[in-house]
């Protein structure tokens, strides 16, 4: 099973940035993290904080080269109807997660223009949100 | 453990409802799930279409009855700031579920008065949604 | 054939309560009428101020227990979502009512959360907007 | 008895016209039903596409020349603000009705200038609305 | 000099419609006013319930017809961007006029889309509004 | 003289319930309190967490069963619009009072729709709020 | 008969400020004009770019002290809600005049809070709007 | 083929009405001008001020009398729903067009109501708007 | 103990002022009946229509010269964020009253930017919203 | 003749993106249909998911190296004020286009941030879009 | 060369008002501050708390007396719309200047009526915003 | 000191774009202007149209590399919450800049979503809003 695992912008930070919002874990805590609780999955990682780049790397799945996309879109997650068109333009189930609970913060991350396309939404379990993502891709596999 | 799952209005329906949105699984599906799934947890199920029933059930944990709490308030997740308020009372934490992903449905779906005050939200993986629930607390136990 | 009349929160103060708004006709002369009027019909009666108690009622009808529902939501036609999904649960056709004309009053009276699901809208007529609502059911039986 | 029952734009092609969402029936087939029902009433029909006709028409009730008007403002009812003063102006009872629900439709069709004047508001029964709406003028002579 | 003062639709009403409102004057008895008031100006009167017609009229005084336009658009001024588009078209100036004092009712009636492509407005003065605003066009000829 | 002292959802919590906003004082500490500041007065407290429960009990002073109303609705005051009928629906004079500041809150506290039908409002004085509204209604019985 | 002529906050800058606008008549060659207009009106004037100091000359009017005002509240006419419950106390007649068209402007001007509670509004017209605004309330003393 | 070009109110005045916005073409040099581009379509064209002349229009083409249908609704575009109900109506493809770009004019002008029910828009290229919609229906025939 | 009272525009015309809303008590009433309810404490009133002098007024107390402080903002409460900056610099408790039931007039009264700063409001119990305001402080000192 | 064809975000994926919306045509079918029809013309094309890459290629634009632009702007045309803010600074004629009618879909695509610096805009075509588009610069060569 | 400096409402207070907002530093520090600075420009100090006052002021630059203006309007600035119609009657330029950052605190602090009308604005760097506006001023004396 | 200036979208267009607004200056004259005004100074210049490479640079500063950062994020700033974040990651102080007074244009650019995170605002002086800034930097070392 190969699973791709997309961070948006800011996430490089993670662990630096804000950890009183956003915790200590780093990015790259998290991709160890999930390599080791899923060993036998194939997980690609992706970070970028170019709203382009993101739309490329997703594009890349448009061919079933995925079973299932992780997405992280940090702050284009609000506005990038861009970034949406491309997640509903896959086959592929794609979940978006958050980091911090989006709901309980500032009025302008209540609103995610993506969620109307993705499978579902997890949000506000720290590190553990990419793993539950993770989690229902691998043992959902249609 | 303990952890209280609660379900609000509509959802003894489940399986019956609007197959198309909702899935052919029941309430009761997903207890039995869930109870094969964590055998060392101590689940406790609770199903009320009464906004006030709901509240009774959650101010049993103001003292600390429970570990966790799973709640899937149903329709009330769009309106009931006195279910909030009732969230909100408990140092418990709280993760809310939803089995359609409500932000692919009607506007008025896409805004729940209960998540600011959660520790997080996950909708969208149908009766998965209960079971992701679950496995957070239990692998987050503070 | 069965018709359900199912009335809503104050309702049973009609003919006590604001009378210059709602006449002074009450919900049990309603009733007689409708008796009167439809000696054919299996006509069942149900008032709450509860909206989980009408949620509940309404559940009766899941699985074909009625011919046709008369719903006057009252007040929680303007908020209730919950009863909005118990009603869109339902198969059998659903006439909302209401005894005034609430589009001549406060602009909360104006929208209704609950008429999308349902089959018509009859509002204004008094006591009479039950009759209507009672002779459309019988006279289009499906 | 004189009613007059006044259709505004499209509801020529009613019928011909979207008949996923109006049905088949015609709206002369409805007056001839409308003739069959009420033979001790003398119904009066007029149908226009023009604003300014319709009102023209209602005008002709200002002196008290009908018991009682129906009215299916169509699209009008939306936004024609001249037509509602039409309306207001008039002693004789007015009743609104629409063929589909209009409330189960676009945003922009929940909102009827109109209905805040009229007597009641009879919506979503195909051409049972305008029955129904007779009905009520009948039964209701003042 | 000569002026044209059109008004808009139910205006032919005034006087027998709402008289709480409009007062008992007729339009007639406005127009006669005027033409005693003012002998010496050529005043054309026009009146229709029709947006259509009323845009026809207006358009006649695209190459100088008239010195001044009087122009009641009734409810026709809350929304018809047709009407103020033939306002616009219009080198002559245009004053807006209104009988009751239309600020204070409705909401709905607070807005005048023709307004801003006026000379002015003058509201709530019964007919005696008509009467200042031609008496503004006869001391101000330019 | 008889006063009926309501209280809404989760003030059962009062006292153990977010402390930094609603004090530490419990709402039995508060009847305790009022009982004996006004000894002559016939006190009757009541306290649901029941939207439907609140209703029924508004109801029994329908035929003048009180002199005046202490109504804390929480929450429900948000929303409840089937709640405000009830109040509107009582000759009683209705006194709504607030525990907290709600204005100094989060936006949607900010805003009752009960207010409008009540005599006055006492918000922000902690259990003071109660005594505030009792001594008005004693002081100014009519 | 007495007249008050109120002027709001910049009025006193009129025919220096911003002439493309507001044109390069001043108030004191607006008064002049007035004043040898109306030759038997006692006409009193009063300038001020101070809120307060303008509510009380309104109060001034309380007891009848003049037959009419007339009233150019300048920018205070957007917000001002303590002038309008100035105006609103009266039971003299108010006339609200504007110097240019606020409704060919920007947005926030085409909005008063003070005219529905005056008697009419005349509006771009230059110094004219006071004249014309005079000549009324001449005309028609009550 | 036959191709039915409709133009709006005001739309007779065009190369007289603001030039700077409309340009000096008029309505009869564009029909002049696609009469010559497209020698071997039968062109049909009508103008009227009235919404309801519009509409009748339209129904002309509800049984397949044209091929495709030219809509300059002119300012109804922005409010006219009966004019997007006879649209609706039509099984014949319908292009919008305009003539001045309207998205960089005023606010209310950004807002079509017509355009969700037409095969396209085609918007701020002078008369060529109109050629462009007809070589379109040309090229594109069905 | 000393408090200091302070009441906004047009208060000075409280019992003469729009009778059937605010009453025939006088502000110079209110505070006579205040300075016989509490004999004991220092009483200090200060009335002005001027936003500024109101301002000017409360800095008075910007070291600690008054315990309390009941102000009644007026209609200044809708709008003057100057004056809401003026109370939120005091350390003393401000209570804002009001002697009508704001939240059951105008859309506009219902919003007050002054209550987020204060300590709580007591509105529409007449001039016994200032004596219960005083009382709480009285009773409440710290 | 030079004329750039600039094409945003997921507009690579045509032809494999939802068909049902945009059709089974690639953006190289267009291309290379643009090129045999206007062979004369020479065309320069573009694509990129990224805002700054789109932006850098207009910027290439502002010497007048090309005689016209036309721009599918995608997703970014609803929110990219910064692609706005590149097309406005160019003398180039630039029209905006778009495959699908954007306003029969969701709410978000009625609105392009970028239409009001265009020349025009075309819209619901298909890959006729493109070449309307290019029509018109052909043949209105300035 | 002539630099007017104007202070709004309770900036009469800074040093003692809310100093984790606005600082220890008092108004009268600033001003010995710029005197300091500047020692080759005629400064003019004003602050008031009456907006009436403040346009008085500005309204002393009409003629040319100052050579640029820094304007400190406080809270008025979110809505005295009299005093940016004060500004924008001069010719003299004005800079707005905030001592906190505005846009990091509530969201009505985030508008402001006035700098529209200026030549530019700086907030957020405590006294440095009085400074910096001052030394652009001096640097781009026109 | 270290200061890092950073410019977004368009700005490399600066003195060729849109003159009348932005004037003739252009960025590489800015630089060289700051340059020789602070030659104690180490500034760093960074230009880029890509919302991520503006991301990717200013998370250059997020060990501390620079004392201070200059952000003129262009249209950027109205909608890149992205940016948003990038700037909030940071413990450097960050002075939002831009070139014309945003204020006195579009509605849109009224609005940053950046300058909640930023130490101040600086706008509307041309070249000279950045050199205030990088003054405000340097007298403000912390």
């Amino acid at each position: 099973m190969r699973i791709l695992v997309v961070s948006g912008p800011n996430l490089n930070l993670l662990g630096k940035r804000e950890p009183a919002t956003y915790g200590t874990t780093t990015l790259w805590d998290i991709e160890d993290h999930l390599k080791k609780k899923f060993p036998d999955v194939k997980l690609e990682f992706f970070q970028s904080n170019s709203e382009g780049a993101l739309i490329d790397q997703l594009h890349k799945a448009i061919d079933g080269a995925f079973d299932g996309i992780v997405l992280n879109p940090g702050a284009y997650g609000h506005y990038s109807y861009a970034l949406r068109d491309a997640v509903a333009a896959l086959k592929t189930p794609v979940v978006e997660v958050h980091v911090s609970n989006i709901y309980a913060r500032e009025e302008f991350r209540k609103h995610s223009v993506i969620a109307p396309v993705c499978k579902g939404v997890i949000t506000g379990f720290g590190g553990a949100s990419y793993e539950l993502a993770v989690r229902f891709l691998v043992e959902n596999k249609s």
